[in-house]
């Protein structure tokens, strides 16, 4: 599996995720400016891996001698809903802001990363069966998180204990990340898998053919409401109405506790243009309009379980939540 | 607005929606087997349109001296859900069965759904209120219906009369007919809309931006059961879910009597490709597998009303369907 980026002499090397899977394309990210942009522009995306880009944005931002907190203000500013971002950017300053200090920061940020996919992965795992066909949306794979994957890892465990039998991918516009991603992912992997679009979703539960969901998170409120990927609240709600388990998998840095319920977390708008094209082509009338909206939030009375790597969350959520977050010493 | 085709001298010339709007393309049908392909390949699509072009595919058979029922077998053979197309060959087989009969069919029976979208318009707007955002979905204009359109002939009439303020038009993967054919008639239309993914639309509904749904029909069983394009189902839940009326509007020659409920409705599946291309282009891994699902399955515990041309039909919608079918002196 690709990593999403990686860190050498003073610059951010990042997979541009906005070309895969036709192109395998590299930016070389040297000023903590170029890691925002990579971060906004979603050439780097998926909340636990923007955190981690933001991590070494703070090493880059060092060795230019920008001052940490405009280099965390300019970071932060890049994409208002993951949680990860500013969590990350919290631990550092709990660091000296040093290059040297900040570095050995996100290397440690990056082996947590991968430790509690692992770890997520497994505890997931557990709740698949051998013959599940399992729905995910968007992506939660390495290219992610930076580590294993969440609810891909999931998926990966799951496949080679022998608890799953097909996993369905939804395309996941306006950016096909589900599409392009996670279905390249898969095909690595050696996962059998069949795409489909967002809309078709209804369709597949209505015939019986989705056992279980397993999604990612951007960012987990207190009482458990669950901001993803727009398209995650839909399928919730379908999976709800035809009794299909629900579950979110995220390692706990995504967890929010200042965010008291799904109403409080802010949600992207992006550029209309990623509606109105599709792969550079215009698919709409000259000067179309459209809403672009990022993220939509799951009520936790929708969520079966929370799988993270302080293990795994039910109802009631406002006692599991802050229970793993006590276990893990956060804030 | 446009036509989806015209009849000229024994022949069907189709306007290919699968170009529009980027170009305006022509294609000349000159003998059955030609007709038939334009309705497979969706050159011409929308339920009440393939029956009118299924009524000239008729014409032409005559004039090439190709027997009735071989026709009539080729022309259905080509989309099993739309009710329309079966509707129009059942009521060619009423008249004689030579170029000259068909084609007077053929034109009455285009008269008939103008007439039919008309009132369907008139009944449906009066529905609507002055600040109503509506949510659509595919398309349901006069390309689809070779009249003045069913759903999208609701919000013309509406805009007409004051009694609507802006549409969300979603794009309706994978063929995009919604950003690339309702988006396209609107703005002709000089109506108000805004784009938006399928997959945003539980995200709308979140944030109280939808106020109603009014969508078309590909066939409408005698318990009120209704498919659609696919990803009409999870609107219908989650307008259910959030309180937003979902109204249906339709002809009558969308009601098939004979099938009792939604379960018994074909659904037909089109070809990977579809998915696994935009636009031409390859949006997945080489070899990606998909499932494409073209329609699916509205219960009708989630209709809040039927517009048809004989009526605005309602719970218990075995009554009324029976009803409106017994009206209109149908089989």
């Amino acid at each position: 599996m690709l990593a999403p980026f990686r860190y050498e002499e003073g610059a951010l090397l990042v997979l541009d995720q906005r070309r895969l899977p036709s192109e395998e394309t590299w930016l070389r990210c040297g000023t903590v400016q170029e890691v925002a942009e990579a971060i906004r522009s979603m050439a780097v995306r998926g909340a636990p891996a923007i955190g981690l880009a933001a991590a070494y944005g703070l090493v880059i931002a060092a060795r230019q001698g920008v001052a940490f907190e405009e280099a965390a203000e300019l970071l932060l500013d890049t994409r208002p809903t993951a949680a990860n971002l500013r969590w990350a950017i919290e631990r550092a300053r709990g660091v000296e802001a040093t290059s040297e200090g900040l570095l050995e920061l996100a290397r440690e940020l990056e082996r947590e990363q991968l430790e509690a996919d692992r770890r997520i992965a497994e505890l997931g795992a557990e709740r698949l069966e051998p013959e599940d066909r399992v729905l995910t949306h968007c992506n939660t794979g390495p290219l992610a998180t930076g580590g294993y994957g969440t609810a891909v890892g999931v998926l990966r465990v799951a496949w080679e204990g022998a608890r799953l039998k097909q996993v369905w991918v939804d395309e996941t516009r306006p950016l096909l990340q589900g599409a392009r991603l996670t279905a390249w992912e898969l095909e690595r992997a050696g996962i059998p898998y069949r795409l489909v679009t967002d809309a078709s979703v209804g369709a597949l539960m209505e015939r019986g053919l989705v056992d279980r969901v397993v999604v990612g998170a951007d960012r987990i409120a207190a009482n458990g409401d669950v901001a993803n990927k727009v398209g995650t609240y839909p399928i919730a709600v379908l999976a709800a109405r035809h009794g299909v388990p629900f579950y979110v998998a995220a390692p706990v840095s995504t967890i929010d506790p200042e965010t008291a319920a799904g109403d409080d977390i802010p949600i992207e708008e992006r550029a209309p243009d990623e509606v109105v094209r599709v792969l550079d082509r215009a698919v709409a009338p000259e000067g179309a309009d459209a809403l672009n909206v990022a993220f939509d939030v799951t009520p936790a009375a929708l969520v079966t379980a929370i799988f993270t790597e302080g293990g795994v969350l039910e109802a009631p959520y406002e006692r599991s939540v802050a229970g793993v977050l006590e276990r893990a010493g956060a804030r």
